[in-house]
């Protein structure tokens, strides 16, 4: 890597104030001292708890999806299974609720994919993604009471038709996808 | 694909209600009713103008990324360019700027990789993505005022290993890289 300039020097964090407070997410209003021109400044951002995603792979080597009603773009989507880590709970733990709850599986084993920030300008959080291996549907998905799940299995083939169309857009997926290794040649290769 | 159910039915909004309005993000309630259970509910989400992403490809075939101090996770995060698309302005053009005040660069070409939502749980934007092709470096980068910035050069075959060490995290830039075809690889394919 060449940098072009002398590194960032690092900012100070003065102050945290709560200013909205809801059931999944507060907004902190942050104060920040720069620390190569001293100036302090007030940044919002969205405080919430740490995320999980799966990739889960069944024996025969499909894709599990889930489709559910989201209320941010206010439509049904389709993603892979997730959802947040509870407090207490840790991620891999997580990561196999999330897919009993919503896929009504079990896998033979989950590997760690490593982790992602959501979006580290706004958000501080983290999520964490996993595969599951040789997953079974062994039930109806239950979610977690106030969702209603729809399965859906693709080839891993299919996974490029779906993003071309428009029809897995959950940025989050997405990234789990790549870190899964699974390509999205959507307009072929780069370089 | 094969639903293992009947459709969703699709929820009706009743009423949308902002509860907090800051610079960057405003807060908002949306009441929704289910269209299978009929009942309505609140949910808190996030509501915020479209973001585009660029991928740099220089003339040589390496990547250009941005590092930036990210008041989120509160330290200097790797990303490729990227930034808010302004009233008035379409994706392309906000692309285009966002490569030039964050990396000095322009292109001789940009072509679009289609959209994400960043999360459509909690967020109704979009995250347009770009490849810009033939970039070359014309100037330094000045940001938009508030922006310290440094411009980090690399060859595509190093993504894997920024991923891998946890340098290059921010979900909305491996959604573009995964986009454009350009893989991670970090723990080799599946399936």
């Amino acid at each position: 890597m060449s940098p072009s300039r002398p590194p960032i020097r690092p900012y100070v964090t003065e102050g945290v104030e709560t200013v909205f407070d809801g059931k999944v997410f507060r907004v902190e209003r942050v104060t920040r001292r720069s620390g190569s021109t001293g100036v302090a400044r007030h940044y919002h951002r969205v405080a919430c708890d740490d995320w999980v995603n799966v990739v889960p792979i069944t024996r025969e080597g499909r894709l599990l999806l889930v489709r559910q009603e989201r209320h941010g773009v206010e439509r049904a989507t389709l993603e892979i299974p997730g959802g947040v880590v509870e407090r207490g709970e840790d991620a891999l733990a997580a990561a196999a609720r999330e897919l009993r709850e919503e896929t009504g599986s079990i896998a033979r084993a989950m590997e760690p994919l490593g982790w992602v920030h959501p979006n580290p300008a706004t958000h501080g959080n983290r999520c964490h993604a996993f595969v599951a291996r040789d997953v079974d549907r062994v039930e109806e998905p239950r979610g977690d009471g106030d969702e209603e799940l729809e399965v859906v299995e693709v080839a891993l083939v299919e996974v490029p038709d779906l993003v071309r169309r428009g029809e897995l857009t959950h940025a989050l997926a997405l990234a789990a996808l790549f870190l899964a290794g699974i390509p999205a040649f959507v307009r072929g290769s780069i370089g």
